[in-house]
């Protein structure tokens, strides 16, 4: 069975480039040519064109950073929206970026405990029974998940992520300003963050692979970088995803802390800054969002390999 | 606009019965007669045959219950691990419940900051915008959430709740064993679910309703009687949504610390005990499967009925 962190750790390598591409799609930010021709194809403005402007704008960011970015990130949400329809172009996009060799985080801040934690593990990283056939539906390689309800709504996770190479990453630090209210919160002589830290390091400890990292990383914003320091020495062994980069006021410098020494050990996510560039610069037209983004990515490579 | 936190209030009021029925479907737990039609219907052993079966399903319990229950509490992990196909029985299942008049709290514990935050608030209670159309996709009348990411991650959904006239509950003290593991860490002097109780308290007082409750409830376990107590007193203005009665061991005597002296202020949620109530007995068939999650609710009402 392949290993979640030791895919993600060699790809990275692979590539050069520690960076994951938010797939966040915004209806009003997607090219109108794209929209009028899925309203025409579907016969109207439903639920089905927006399903399909959706596929089809990812299908053309997923071909145009393949081979320079190690995976992507759909944002849930931005799909789920649109109810089933959404959820439908959710899939596609997974799919998709498979074909094309890139993992896939599915960022949807799941929890729950017992059989409905398990129901979520088997929908978005295992299999589900279908009439007895073990079936994969949504099929993402990792998931982040939220670390509210403790050891119990993680361990059905841990344990898909065991027996299918996936991989999870759990909030532990988020870059919003609104974080400290809990996660700042002083228990005992540390703040709730590392508190929870350590609890990741523990969940992860068994599923450590051949790279020295765990299949079971973490969520550290770039918007606290002090913090981050303290964090990246309190889970060694874990890879962080960082959001907060670009869009949300971090650089390139900010993110630094959340890589160990070597510089490994970090995925740095940026979303709007790579889909939607082309809107940021008159040189480009809507026809050529895919290569303004392809651009935008080869510009966040280069501007994090100064780090190191 | 209507109230959520009135609406609730006034219908459970109506009813006599502060009870929800955890609307979780398991395959092969849903009866044979209902599977075999839809495999037959939709062609084969496939994801439109399960939609169909809890659709089937759903509607049977729904039928049974609407005129003695208050509301419904789909839990959306047993439907999303099926894909858009699930979605789509999810989405049915709302609008069916409300036909029938009942409200639905879609149990979901999102969670995250933001646009994306309200992406979810607008897909799961609000209107999202279609080709320029305001269009309602899931259709909930409150949603649980989750609040580790503070502030940031809870004014988007109370800002749909005030537009709206939805409602929320916050996960603050979960019924499981590992709770403790964060919640009931020491915060200060008290424990972190209070600090978090607080917090929701807060985050409700611009929505409280004529029956003096706030459309921003809680979400508090059944398992910790004391703690509960404490928490009533942090909450007085939330409806708590009460989890582990029956099947997770809470009886009629450990929910009673979650409601008001006067017998308000809590709605007690049972899934397997009332929608699988035909298993448990050798007297019903599988036919009969509705008549028993009747029976199945009607002595829940009577056993939290001596109670005030």
């Amino acid at each position: 069975m392949q290993h979640f962190g030791d895919r993600l750790a060699n790809r990275i390598k692979e590539l050069g480039n520690p960076t994951v591409v938010g797939l966040d799609p915004r209806l009003d930010k997607i090219p109108a040519f794209i929209k009028e021709r899925a309203i025409k194809q579907y016969g109207g403005k439903n639920l089905e064109a927006v399903s399909a402007s959706i596929i089809v704008f990812n299908v053309g960011i997923i071909e145009a950073i393949a081979d320079i970015v190690p995976a992507i990130k759909p944002q849930i949400a931005f799909y789920e929206q649109y109810g089933h329809a959404g959820l439908f172009a959710y899939e596609q996009t997974i799919e998709y970026a498979h074909k094309k060799g890139m993992l896939v985080i599915g960022d949807a801040k799941r929890n729950d405990i017992g059989s409905t934690s398990e129901a979520y593990a088997n929908g978005h990283l295992g299999l589900v029974d279908v009439f007895g056939t073990p079936t994969a539906t949504i099929n993402a390689d990792a998931l982040t998940v939220t670390p509210y309800l403790g050891t119990d709504g993680i361990k059905p996770f841990t344990k898909v992520c065991q027996e299918q190479g996936k991989g999870l990453f759990i909030l532990v630090r988020t870059s919003n300003p609104s974080a400290d209210e809990i996660q700042g919160q002083p228990v005992g002589d540390h703040l709730m963050d590392e508190h929870v830290a350590t609890l990741v390091e523990g969940w992860g400890r068994d599923l450590i692979g051949d790279s020295g990292y765990s299949s079971v990383g973490a969520v550290v914003g770039a918007t606290y970088p002090e913090e981050a320091h303290t964090l990246r020495q309190l889970m060694p062994n874990q890879i962080f995803l960082v959001p907060g980069y670009g869009a949300q006021g971090g650089g390139a410098e900010d993110v630094k802390p959340c890589f160990h020494e070597n510089g490994t050990g970090a995925i740095v996510n940026s979303s709007r800054g790579i889909i939607f560039a082309y809107l940021k610069d008159d040189k480009w037209g809507e026809e050529e969002y895919h290569e303004a983004a392809r651009q935008a990515a080869l510009a966040m490579k280069e501007d994090l390999g100064q780090l190191f």
